[in-house]
């Protein structure tokens, strides 16, 4: 279970920008803020249309002066308040293409950032960022938001004590539906700029689940890639991006992947999968059932480990709320994530490094390593060579 | 997706009275309440201990002044604080044996309650306090939290609008193994008053999730019981109360049913199950998987139902926050009663009937029935005869 | 793996009573007993109607001097003949009403007999044939074929070397659909004499699969059931014999139990299952996946135990033919009481006594039992008094 | 349910090469054609070592004069008697290098055959294979047993009837771990043949399992594969062949698919599954529960499809011997392939056409392709292109 709260610690504030009104994800990172009590949404900016900003921040009950019509006056009102107003953080959950100048802009200006994935849109603004980053000595957290589930914490704590022995066979699959018709020619928002290159980059599936899937795998694993082949397919007629993608993966020293990102499964929901198969044992998680991790060992039946239990590693523990078989989901697992981002600004704030266990959440670099990954996928999509070559 | 907040509404003041340090249910109240930001915890007696009341409320962040050691000063405080300071609602998670003179003492002084299940230690209180709602004209929510889940919403839905034609046989089991060792002598504090006749009234098993299963055959099937026979035990040696149930229903109409409440089924977690049976039908659903509702039509194949489609009854709709395949789970099904009660509120204090498909959740009536449940359970199983009637 | 057959093993000669065409479970039998050569068809009486009795034996390649109209003619015939052709056993697989007269005729002159359950339709039936397998020493084998499973085997050797412990409760169900609906007035020939007192005996759903349930308990458990408490219904309007039945159960020693049957379960095709929870682990296994064990104990996750693993017991492990994950069915499972009889008969045959461990198949004995358990329930459910009594 | 065998069968007489003691296949074979009682073993050559082959004939019960050292006299035997006496077809279950010469000589001979897979060693034996075939006009069974299942046929059915619409993505994959370790070194005849490349052929996993993969794919989609990118890996230390294989696919007509067969995976047992997603729903089966198949339609939940359901397709109904809920395996499976088999050939030996709902198996093109499948994989994985063409 999470420790009790620290009486000393006040709800942290915080500003969104992007997330009104229709989006998805914004919803789900207030969510999920909202939780645990640890934070206050006080400022906004909350669509790049200035009405649609204003309407959204009244919705939510942002005090007239903090619901901004853009970032930018955002982030001149926030600079111009007092300690003790200001926010401790910023949210960035806007479309894939806003991700850079904002968080650019606020990390400059010396904010804590979480941002959500992909994080922008090019390696080089990536590495801009990780440079900023590292510059201003600020916390910045991606919302890689799977890495919050207590089993995949299980997973990555089991593969790293070596509990599989040596990793030979990497299976990730991240299979969706809701692209398997043409939504972005019937006016929905959602599909609409997923699949739009000028918003979402060079990449569709890819980019939207294929960075997650990756992303599951480097923290589960801590595997580097070394190369990659892709098969990147536009399968629903007239669609620019990818909807359908197929990649080997090479690991240095010499364990092979697969890693699958689909949205036009017809039917399939969000069924993100992970196999990972060692010398001495394989795990399998799925995040339909978030709660299990099936546990092949080389010498005995299959385990199946279940959130809330006494033997799980303590990481796992401590991301669970409530007993076992009483089922936490994805907020649950999205609160994780910024519990741990949380607990690594209030350290800041008191001047001392974070606890390890409680900063548990992927950063800036993780973010990088995931463009860099979209980046190296659509050039090997279009190559003839077999292999491109991926510096993790 | 739960309809957007009216910007006109400012969140929802509550009080908690019992749910302190080492609680599990007064935590997951705090975090239902907390997840759809529409109420805010502003008062407490969180402790029959009154420095252990302090201190939970300290740590909660409440004000110095609304931080009480016991019920009775949170209500004298309440009573004479303006309109605009009050709460609005009074959420009572005491062990059972407090619950009665709490919820009568804050109804009778005019307030909103939400109370923990079972609702109180007998029949003859159960009536008292249903009878000071009405004159009230109160709200009152008992958190049969059960109820909450879209696929429990679902399945009523299914089964009043006929699509299981006339029930037949209903099979409800709620299986845990928590007590499957003498807890209760090692100083653990859940399993210290559920088995204790003082704190847990006259039931144990049958008292603490056999009347979750009740309530849950009630909510979906709408059948009345009309008898009941009973087996109860304790089958952990020295335990005052029972621990494994076991009972035949014969309901109003016909049907049969069986319902299962065990707490010494080592291993197990929270497996709450039913299974309705009709003459065009069957359903289940399972808890631990909850958002799946299976349906077997009379003729087809088995149909899987999963929350978030859109093919879902509008009950079942509103009552996800998320997209099909990112699951939610028992702290959004709690919310979503809590959403219920809220509603009510609302429309209470703005003068006009609620929207029956808003303030769904389930009433001090339900929570009446459920001890009247329990009372007869407990007579039937000391009595030779098979069948005890039970008037619904 | 089942042992290599011995080379010096002819295949056994065996004749079947019922089971002509049209019906179910001879065609299982003769599945069943194909299956791994170890015994051949030679000679039959197949159906109560000479007409349909011969034309199923042509269809099934009897010669036809041993196709014979009724089954006093294929004994009389099989006593005139020589040794060398006279038939190993008898397979007794007709209606209830007939199981009686043909098994005692052929017990008494001296043939090993298999046959159908529930075994006769009175316990003083099954006590005469009782004492008539013992007087006459002969191999008698009851087809309750769900013991043959794998892992129905491992389930009772776990139980009997104290892997759970002290056993507490027992939750066994058996639910089926396809009499959800009024069949036997459609013509199925099935639906027909199930439904029928006259040729099913007392009772419908609770002899036809609540007989297989009760065995599959003492099997898996080795408890007495010391009284019984039961609720039977004829659901389906018009229905002579229960559809559906629910009994509480009291065991020897103190453990509760719960036996469920009904074949009005809209749409659920044969989901038998267990539960067997003891003070150091539980148990469960279904029928529609035989091929799994679920297993938790008290202080470590849930295993999941397959069938053919290298860690069974030697009795789960002779069960199998093929290697894991190549599922084995029905079909297999009852090969293996046809496995167990035969091994009987042949060391009955040679003069010894057979390996415990090959001659693993229910008795007549059992069959018996379940004769009196059936005639219990139906006076339970008569009955007014909370329990019946039952002497195992 | 299949249809009641003719009274004017006669079983057919089949001789078999390799399967002796020992051997996993040849008794699951055995098994398979004892099961519906239309076939009985006369004669054999039953292992590579004389003396091992007479041994395992004797055991099996063969006539001495029948029971061969070598396939060579077992052909020279048969061909020497008189009709009535000479076996219908021969079956062939050596390790793989064997297959070619004994497949070509008894085809040469006249006789009907039915080989295991992967079918010969290099594209040139399997086109001179089936230019024999053609010339003998026999029949050529190729025991891709998965097609059997008859949730399989179910699929098949359904992708051919356009319920899935266009066909868009294809993933298939066949997981073992029993490879995981050397067992090659540890005297274990099962991983020394597969893993010796004189014996096994060209490929490893790819031929043993992965060319059941490409069969299935076939088999229930019937595109053909244009162009393919493996990468194959001996991951365990020391081995010869491939034990992991990922490949990505594309078919004629722009479908994208991927292909992984893996014998490393600690702890998998025989887990091959398949899923198929189209413009109007997706399918998924798991040979692991093989009476389920899942079909995702565009408009409607999950669909779950079991075996011998009324709505299934009439392949997938006369592929049942039982009803729902009782459980057929693999042996069933294999067995409906060998029905298949055996109906063209009592049409070949009548004269007449077979059926083609009864003739339904696959033949040696089938086998043919699979062998080409195996040198084009094995090709891609040497190559630094992406893309290998496949003429399918």
């Amino acid at each position: 279970m999470t420790a009790p709260a620290d009486p000393s610690h006040r709800p942290l504030r915080y500003a969104m920008v992007g997330g009104g009104q229709g989006a998805f994800i914004g919803a789900v990172h207030r969510h999920a803020l909202a939780l645990d009590g640890q934070a206050q949404l006080v400022a906004g900016a909350l669509s790049s249309t200035p009405e649609k900003a204003r309407a959204s921040g009244r919705a939510l009950g942002l005090a007239e002066g903090r619901n901004h019509a853009d970032w930018q006056a955002l982030l001149a009102d926030e600079l111009q308040r007092p300690a003790h107003e200001r926010v401790d953080f910023v949210v960035i959950v806007t479309p894939n293409h806003v991700h850079f100048p904002v968080a650019q802009a606020f990390v400059q200006a010396g904010f804590h950032v979480v941002c959500d994935k992909p994080l922008v849109h090019s390696s080089e603004q990536a590495q801009a960022l990780v440079e900023a980053v590292a510059r201003q000595g600020t916390v910045f957290g991606v919302t890689y938001n799977y890495s919050g589930y207590p089993m995949v914490r299980q997973a990555r704590d089991m593969v790293r004590a070596g509990e599989l022995g040596t990793v030979r066979k990497v299976v990730v699959e991240y299979t969706q539906g809701w692209l398997a018709t043409a939504l972005e020619g019937e006016g929905n928002k959602q599909a609409g700029w997923r699949t739009d290159p000028a918003r979402s980059g060079l990449a569709g599936a890819i980019g939207d689940i294929g960075s997650h899937a990756e992303n599951l795998v480097a923290t589960v694993t801590g595997l580097q890639i070394e190369s990659l082949c892709a098969d990147l397919g536009a399968l629903v007629p007239g669609r620019a991006l990818d909807d359908d993608a197929s990649l080997l993966l090479r690991f240095k020293g010499g364990a092979r992947g697969v890693l699958l990102a689909s949205q036009i499964s017809t039917g399939k929901e969000n069924d993100l999968r992970l196999r990972v198969s060692g010398t001495r044992g394989t795990l399998e998680w799925r995040q339909e059932q978030p709660s299990e991790l099936r546990h092949w060992p080389l010498d005995g039946p299959l385990r199946v480990l279940t959130r809330g239990a006494p033997w799980l590693s303590p990481s796992a523990q401590r991301a669970s709320r409530i007993p076992a078989g009483h089922p936490e989901g994805f907020i649950e697992a999205f609160a994780n994530v910024y519990a741990g981002v949380i607990a690594d600004i209030r350290a800041h704030q008191a001047g001392h490094a974070a606890d390890p266990l409680a900063a548990d959440y992927p950063r800036v670099e993780d973010g990088a390593r995931g463009v860099r990954f979209i980046e190296r996928t659509v050039a090997s999509a279009a190559s003839a060579q077999k292999w491109t070559p991926f510096e993790g």
